[in-house]
Parts: C-alpha cells; structure tokens; sequence
C-alpha cells in the first residue's frame, strides 16, 4: 500500500509511485521529428504515453491506484464509470492484480469500446446515457459490491500514477523549457505540474484543449472554476470538465492554459501519423495544434509534449473531412 | 566511394556499407507485442523499418548507391523510373549529397507521391503509364543529362543497402530462428540472405507475398523465373517482378515463400496499427498475413520481420473494406 490517497502527493510520494508501479508499466519511448520541429520553430520530445499498456497514459494511474489498495480491499474489486481510455485501463490494472473492475458505462457507448473493456476482463454494468444515471448506477453497483471507487482523475492515487510520465520525460530530457500536456479532467495536467514542481522547477507547463471543450481555457483566464457543457469536440478525451482535485494544482502552476481548432487537431494528428509513423487519438493530437497555431510563440525552445494515446477507431477516421486537395 | 559496384558483395563489402551509410539513416528500433505473440504461437521481433527516413527500407539501398559515385559521376545526376519508396529515398539520397535525382514516374502516379518525390528535390519527369514509356523516357533522361542510372533492387549497391536492415537485426537479437520479409522485386530479399549469410548462418529466411502477386512463388516452386504479370493487390510495394540479379541470390538462399490473401493482409496491417499504435503499408503487414495463415508452421519460434515501409495515403485506408461486425 502506497501512503497517498487522501493528500496532496509529497516529493517522496512521487518518488516512491515511480518505484512501486515501474514493474507493471512500459518506461514509454521520447521520439522526436525534424520535419515538425522545422513546422513549429521549436525542438520537441514526443512522450509516447500511445505506446503505454492499453494505449494510453491513464495505465499508470489505474495502475497506481489497486496497487494503493490492501489485499482485503481487493478481494471486493475496483468500480468506475468511464466509456474511455480510464474504463481499459483499470479493467487491465485490476485483472494483473487478481480483482474484479466494475466499469459503469453507457448503453450507446461504441462497440468497440464495450469489446476492449471486455476483452481486458472488465464487467460491464449498461446504464442510461446521462451523467446521473451513470452517478446513480455506480452508486449501486458499490453498494452491491462493496467495490472501491478509481476515479478517472479526481483523486490523488490517479494524479500520482500520471505524473510520472512527466517525471520520466524530466528525467529522460535535461533542458526542457516546458512541457505541453492536453487536459479533460486534468489528471495529466496536474500531475505533469506536480512533477515539475518536484523534479524541474524551471520548466514551465501548459493545458492544451480544444477552443469548443475550452472550459480549463475559461477557468483560468476568470480564476473561477467553469464546467464542461457537453461540448463537441473530435478529441474524446478532453470533454470532462476539471475536477476538484485538480482545479487547484492546476490553477496554482499552469503557465497558460492554449487552444486549438477541430481542423487543427486533425491537421496536427495527420502529421503525427505521416511524419512520425505512429498513431495518436484526437486528444493526444491537441498540444501539437495548439503549438502550431500559435506561431512564434515557443520559437527555439525545448518542448516535452505528452502524447496521450493512442485507441482510435481505424474505421472512423476523420482524414476525409479535411478540404486537402487531392488529383489522381 | 565503396567497392561494390559491379559484383557479389561479400562479407567485408557488407561490413564496409553498414559503416559507410550509418551516419545517414537511421538504426531503426525494434518492438515486440504480447497479443501478436499471442496471436501467431511466435516471438516476434519487428524491425521498424517505417521509422526509416522517407519512411522505407529503401533509403538505405539508395544512400549506398548515391555514396558509391564519384564526386565527378555525381556531377551529372543520379536517375531512375519508379512511383513508389525508391523515388522518394533516392531524391532525399541524393539532395543529401549535393546530387540531382531525375525520377521518371508514369503521369497517373498518385499526387500524394508525386508531391513527396517533388518535397525531396527530386526532378520529376512524367511519361506515360507503361513499363515501355518509362523506360525509353529514363533513357532520354540519361542521354541527355549524363545521369547514373540506380535500378530500385537490380544493383548490387542496392542490395548491398537493403542488407544492413537484416544486419542490425540479427546483431540485436542473437537468437532468431528465422528472419521473414516481403517480396517484390527481391532487393530486400536477396540483401536479407547475404546477410544471413555472412552474420549468422543457422537463421533461415523466408520471402513473403501476396497470393495475387506469388510470382516468387511461382519461380521458388519451378525453380525457373517467373515474370509478374500486373497483378492486383493492395500491396502497391510488391507488385514488380524479380530482379535478373536478385533471382539467383533468393533461389539459392531462400527457405521457402509464404502467401498471403489480400483480406489477410487488411488484418494484418490493422493488427499491427491497433496493437502496437505504429503504422506501416500493406506490403509491411504482408509477412505478418502470411505467418497468421500459416499457423502451427512457427510455433514457439523466434522470429525477426522487417517492417519494411509506413508509406500510406491516409485519406484511401483499406480498413473499411472489412466485413467486421460493428455495431454503435
């Protein structure tokens, strides 16, 4: 049991996360592109959190967490609701540690979703497609259970498990001059905030979202907690509004909280995905874009971008969307 | 200018290219997955060759080829007829070294590898879209400029080249049983066995191609060559016939040719997207296709595939194609 779940995590907790939960997950690989770095003026190292086990970064906090719990919180299981990368990786985290993993999700979920949930052993619990039903839904299902509750990032164990990415990035990359990260429910953010503050204090860090899910844009331009209303935006992940946990650590060390457009972000995927040969999802897509469209602005300096992940729909593409002109 | 021009290489040729073309491309990395393992009862090590600068293989055939000219050659050019990887690697190839590259490419080739020739300063000169027209327009080409013809696999140079990829492999992984690439004109193939055949003797190599394009196959089972007759697969990289330099080398050296289905390679290729997040070209998932429909043949063993390529129009991706049930 690691000692963090009901405070903000120390120095020692971050260093102790790294040691416990380095066992289980991939040390993820720092690419770098010239031809990207020529389109943005700066240097950039890719994290590649979409070579992380499930496809995405959420690993480490889930991971993070059941390793958080005794062997008698176990034996009733881990709950959440998610429809997203958080929903496979405590479904995967749970099962490598001999628990059940609970996932609530909605009934309209995608197919593709509900089969990687399942096919990561997860027991999937349909409910109606609305924020309550899912609230009520897990409430029962805990009551049932007797299951404890991993929330996707309002909680210290996730916050702790994310920030290690950033910790290996610092590690990784001496002279960053900052990092970029895309926020949803700031896990990422405020744990990447966290390990700078530990580990780099020079380095600067940056939110990245979309302009229509731009509710931590808002929070920190009037330093007032703004929610998410559904917004609709291609990158899936960054649609929560900011937890409470979060809004704070976030309020407190964020430099600059930047936006991008939807034709930005599958611009800044499609040269991720052509130039780099691997593949991100929408929301990891975000910093790249926002980067790029602001020009100029980060010109000659050393930048970590966390890519996130990288679960997409290989049949739902959004590349023909983009007016490109195309002879044959 | 390296010593192999007009012959065989041999052991110290291949030693001597490997350190003659290092500081120019990439040493590609070599991944592994569990749920492909799993999938195929193998271990395999695939050797990213889509991480290649112009993101093929073929960059370092066309780097050895360009380094084996004199200055005064270099002075006139280098030139070759092709619409695929070799145009692109040999225009980067020879910017690099202060070298013309005139590329003749047939006028319906698709706008998307005309612009990628064109961004690496090659000089592109259109012909009409039969083997004849573009080999009498290459030979207009040369008469006229006084440029070096390099053949995209039937040049020792080449094949010299494509055998470093093999070379890295077996000198990362010690213990490889055999060694699986794809197939078309041979360049890879051949540059694969030389290898093997001078680094480590006990591994075997096989070829792999798609059944609608099996003239390896058919010239491997009649032990006689047997041309490609436009064939129709989606693997665009592996549609060529043999080479007359390339024949001999595979038959002498290759353990046998596998094939592949055309919806094989689809899955393969999505397999290789979905569970590893990189990507590759169809002709890359070919060896993977056809160790998925050969199964049992290499259980248990270790095998090394070169990925040869991650060149793909991302607004005309197979996947749709798939007759997989998916419901929302």
């Amino acid at each position: 049991m690691t000692p963090h779940a009901d405070s903000l995590p120390d120095h020692n907790t971050l260093l102790l996360v790294r040691q416990v939960i380095a066992p289980y997950i991939h040390r993820t690989p720092i690419l770098t592109c010239k031809t990207i770095d020529g389109m943005t003026g700066a240097q950039l190292y890719f994290k590649c959190e979409n070579f992380q086990k499930v496809g995405a970064f959420k690993y480490r906090g889930a991971t993070n967490a059941v390793l958080s719990l005794t062997k008698e919180d176990l034996r009733f299981g881990v709950a959440t609701h998610s429809s997203g990368n958080h929903a496979q990786a405590l479904a995967l985290a749970a099962r490598i540690h001999g628990a059940k993993a609970y996932i609530v999700m909605p009934k309209n979920a995608p197919q593709i979703k509900i089969n990687a949930v399942a096919d990561y052993g997860g027991e999937i619990i349909f409910c109606e497609p609305t924020l309550q039903a899912r609230e009520s839904s897990l409430a029962q299902v805990i009551a049932r259970t007797g299951a404890h509750e991993i929330h996707p990032y309002n909680d210290y164990r996730i916050i702790a498990g994310q920030a290690t990415a950033a910790a290996e990035l610092l590690e990784s990359c001496e002279h960053l001059d900052s990092i970029v990260v895309p926020v949803g429910g700031g896990g990422l953010l405020s744990g990447t905030i966290l390990s700078v503050r530990y580990f780099s204090k020079k380095v600067s860090v940056y939110g990245a979202e979309p302009q229509m899910a731009n509710d931590a844009w808002q929070s920190f331009q009037t330093k007032e907690f703004v929610p998410s209303m559904n917004p609709d935006t291609l990158a899936d992940g960054l649609r929560t509004s900011l937890g409470s946990l979060n809004f704070p650590i976030i309020m407190d060390g964020v430099e600059d909280i930047l936006t991008s457009t939807e034709e930005g972000i599958i611009i800044a995927m499609k040269m991720i995905w052509e130039r780099m040969k691997i593949i991100v999802e929408p929301s990891a897509a975000v910093p790249l874009a926002a980067l790029m469209e602001n020009p100029g602005r980060f010109s000659g300096k050393k930048l970590g971008v966390i890519l996130s992940g990288g679960n997409v729909d290989l049949q739902q593409l959004p590349f023909r969307s983009l007016k490109f002109k195309v002879e044959s």
